[in-house]
């Protein structure tokens, strides 16, 4: 490790959540990137941060977030709390005039989304949000292709996320596999369907994973779809249980051909016995977008530095969000709803049907 | 070509229908296979009839069906006709005393589809329907992976049909996509949910390839969502136009993992230049399910001449046909439909909500 | 089946030899194409030919090829007799008037393939050589790669053959690895390389698989390099036992990119399993090269019927053999050895070095 | 970027060649690792050096390694001058008592190599040489496979290298095919063939991306046939010229399967359009290896400041060069040459045939 560009030197960037996804960002912001150096942990298990800021070599160390972001050293500030802290920890860093990354969700429901939109926008602060699946090649690719007309007028889509296991279910809020997991795809769909916005979606989830806890609202199993302002007719599928890993995938079906991005293999390795040809298969997440999540921080710290807006924002959320909260209610209702905020839809199902949905979970 | 064994003979077919199908059928029947004989062909074209019949030395031609199924030599009829003949086809041949093989839709009303399964049950002939992709090695192997528990319970599916190609739109009937494109995928989904029987569907569909006929009905693009009754979500979609090739894929997702069937892709092949790594792409159904197509009439032949019951018969095409029924139904009323006859369902969305579909398109 | 076309009718073919491979070919002759009939089987196992015969319905068996040569009835024969008696039989068979298609080797020493290329140039009769790869489509589109230019200068190819096991071993002839297992790799060198022939070669082979018979002369095991006249480095493999099944497989590189042919993985299905992604593997030749097979037997027919040449004929099997005769040269002189016959060479090696081999096995 | 551990620090590290590798090493232990720090960086070049310094905070600049290895304050050299200065810089690395890891080839001769050999071993310092591709997962599954017996006995064994062009022909050296770039495969072979030793190697080699260079002595084409100590036969590949990238690829089959590692697509995503299915592909040694360049230099620091051997070191590198130096004299004799050094070998072509290769190049 060297110290970074003389003059400007690295992003002095605080980090608040020393959980899982803390520690890697942690460790990136530390040891991985030149352009960043991290001055500051908080948790509200303390001992939590102060290890994890002795393994990295981090100065100072909170129990308490709102420390760190009265913390004059810190210039931006990542976030990885739990969900329901999101939206509450970035108005608080724009009005400490903080640049902020913040892991997905940015808000879990309508009434924060819009006032974080409105705050980021107000105070010209970078506000940059962990949609991490935006910065890996494949997802780029097929962004690519749907962007450069190669796809011509997009017609369907897919995208899935299947998660290696349910650590402890028991602590899984209801609707996270809406407001948590999926929320990566339906951003993935806005994504890889540029210039469309979702307008109505019907959710299936059920408790097939763990039954158990069904009764105490886990729902472990989804699979939704999205008609979009274009026409395009969308599937996105979620399970908390794979077991041979994680497993991202997208799909692009347009009018010139389609693109496909991710697979469950690993590697190109290929072993070929009695059994047949056997491939590796992807873990984790950490490991699968280990290059997207530096890759993000990067882009962060970047148009920081730059005073560029960052490329997946406040607004990129609300629009996830959006859909996710018309999943929600979907589910509740066993009937189509329409996202609210779409644009004007002139497609089949247009005059009747679908209320907009306007509760909050 | 040589005569069948000797004793037995090979099974004396007829022809119903001398189209495309109808064409790739006689070829197999009178060259491909040993076990079957083509003895007669019949096409309201005639002349059509006629060439075909020259063409592959075949005796006898007619123009009306009807005398095809009064023609004493023949004693197994394969029906490739229009779809909305199909029903009255295998009613009369069941009638006439012989085996039927019957393209896919069997039939397109729900009380055709009970005439012919009390018909077929009453008459203790074989009949047989062209759900070619169960005698298809990829699907084979996922329906075992399914069927023999090492997928676990089943959780999610997804099973698609995107074809090359849309000749004549504007003769296209109305719901073609559910009643005879979809009814494939619906039988798939089953399929390879060995045990499960669909519950209720959710249907989204639209002209996207060829937005000018859709005031003619013609709809080219559409996703639906299928419930079984083991609580397995599924997705079906379908495209009129893939500019690729023809694109036939499944994949299920269970607890124990998941299986694959089906790619883009033709042969091994892999050529690299400057522009990357090129795969050719299957082109046609016939060239992809070209030895299925085969190994149905082959099991069709083994099935009448062994007195056994063929592999998939009129409750499958029944059940496969009351899912898209339900499609039809759940696009015109924008909700999510039950599906007529299906078992008890205990799952979420089973008291309240969908109706039971009953109108006929 | 049906009869063949009215007028010429299918071509009246006779079987020599009823084993493996003559039984495939004969279920093809019989049943599978409609352009040939299989009218007698000769074979010095009178109770195999006879079986054969009576399974498929072929009216005349003969213990004595020359009997099989000498009936009136017979228009063109199949060999598939021992290899060491191929070349006598063509060259009774050219004698008695017949077109002619032989099994791989088509000789074993360079006079008998000097022989059968005169009788064959001198009878104006149709004379095919089993190289089946031709006729499968992945070798097909590598070799129009290199034929068209994409490929631009071949600069280096491999060709392999991994065959599922050794029968017994005790029973199979020394230097069977080249003469007549190579020599399918040595046919699809030259066809992968337009052009060009081979000018020298460098032959390893050893007993690795079954060392126990290395005694009896058994070699199970052999990489060949082989330089060609425009330059080109080839290498040849083959092993007689792969666990994982039967492997053929291609490459061709050039200043112009590179082209693969051929996988161990079977269809397109795959299982994802805690254990990894799993693909089933190809099991037998008479698997991966069904189709081909039949090709070749087809593109016969209509070679003989057509009054054409055939694609591949004795001309191809003479330089094949050319290239497997000059290994045993190189395996027993441990030294690089010249290709008898080869065209002008003026790369490296040209003027000093290795001798035209002349030595017949 | 953030210090490494308290207590022990980061392994301080100076740089000697500050060219294309020189420089993404330097980035690796500047940025990337947080175990090393880059003090210092040597080259004739000074300018160059110093630029690199200042992108990299980099203090200490110097125009002569002497200079460098002299300097108190480094720990650690990491040699990437031109091949035929390493073997020097290391010997002198060792007796200032500096750890080494010296990009590959260690050494040109047989003598430079003993003689670092002995130095080394002398020293009881480490030393790591560049093999890189030791660090890449699929060939590290590779090695697993072999090592772990599931492959069985190997038989045949396979690598090869294209790199994707030829900067500056003129300046390439006579021998660099062997010497440069097939050294990687032959350690490779050594590395996927566990416990056994190269015995004897034939190698043909041309001028065939560049003809007009052969006459200075250019060999850009190569393929070569190796003989282990346990019978195995390998195969070695390289072009100086690959049009769709850099392709790095290695198979080793055995008696009990089969395992491939590498392929030139680059990530999963597929674009299929009318012309087909299209992957990208890798284009740079820098992009294939990125992780295995930071893994093997991760992986030197840890055995330096563990004091532990280095997984990959100078008898590796010296059985390569014993490979490449025998392919040097096999293609000057245009026979097969025995490998300097190798075990008592009773192989076929033991007893008579190839002399001990002794010339150095």
């Amino acid at each position: 490790m060297n110290r970074g560009r003389p003059g400007s030197g690295p992003l002095r960037t605080g980090l608040i959540g020393a959980g899982r996804m803390g520690s890697f960002h942690a460790a990136t912001l530390a040891t991985r990137l030149d352009c960043t150096e991290l001055v500051a942990i908080a948790d509200v298990d303390e001992e939590r941060a102060a290890s994890l800021a002795g393994d990295l070599g981090v100065p100072r160390v909170y129990a308490d977030a709102e420390d760190l972001l009265a913390d004059g050293q810190v210039e931006a500030v990542v976030i990885a709390a739990p969900a329901r802290a999101h939206a509450a920890l970035v108005l608080g860093a724009l009005e400490a005039g903080k640049a902020v990354f913040c892991e997905k969700p940015m808000a879990v429901t309508s009434e924060e989304a819009e006032q974080v939109v409105r705050a980021a926008r107000g105070s010209r602060l970078a506000v940059q949000v962990g949609f991490n699946r935006r910065f890996a090649p494949d997802f780029v690719a097929a962004r690519e292709a749907a962007a450069n007309g190669e796809l011509g007028s997009v017609h369907l889509l897919r995208s899935l996320t299947r998660d290696p296991g349910l650590a402890a279910p028991e602590r899984v809020p209801a609707w996270t596999i809406f407001l948590e997991t999926l929320i990566h795809d339906f951003d993935m769909l806005a994504f890889l369907n540029p210039g469309a916005s979702a307008v109505e979606v019907f959710a299936l989830a059920d408790a097939l994973v763990a039954p158990a806890y069904k009764e105490h609202g886990l729902l472990d199993t989804a699979m939704v779809t999205v008609r979009f302002s274009n026409g395009a007719l969308a599937v996105a599928e979620a399970s908390f249980r794979a077991v041979y890993g994680y497993d991202v995938r997208a799909e692009v079906f347009g009018s010139g051909g389609m693109v496909t991005a991710g697979a469950p293999q690993r590697g190109a390795a290929v072993r070929y016995s009695d059994a047949g040809a056997l491939q590796e298969t992807v873990r984790a997440d950490t490991e699968l977008f280990a290059d997207a999540y530096v890759a993000e921080l990067s882009a962060f710290a970047a148009a920081v530095q730059g005073g560029a807006a960052p490329a997946v924002g406040p607004a990129d959320a609300q629009a996830a969000l959006g859909i996710a909260l018309a999943c929600v209610e979907s589910v509740r209702r066993h009937a189509p709803v329409r996202v609210a905020g779409d644009r004007a839809f002139t497609g089949p199902g247009a005059a009747e049907g679908s209320e907009v949905m306007t509760l909050t979970p």
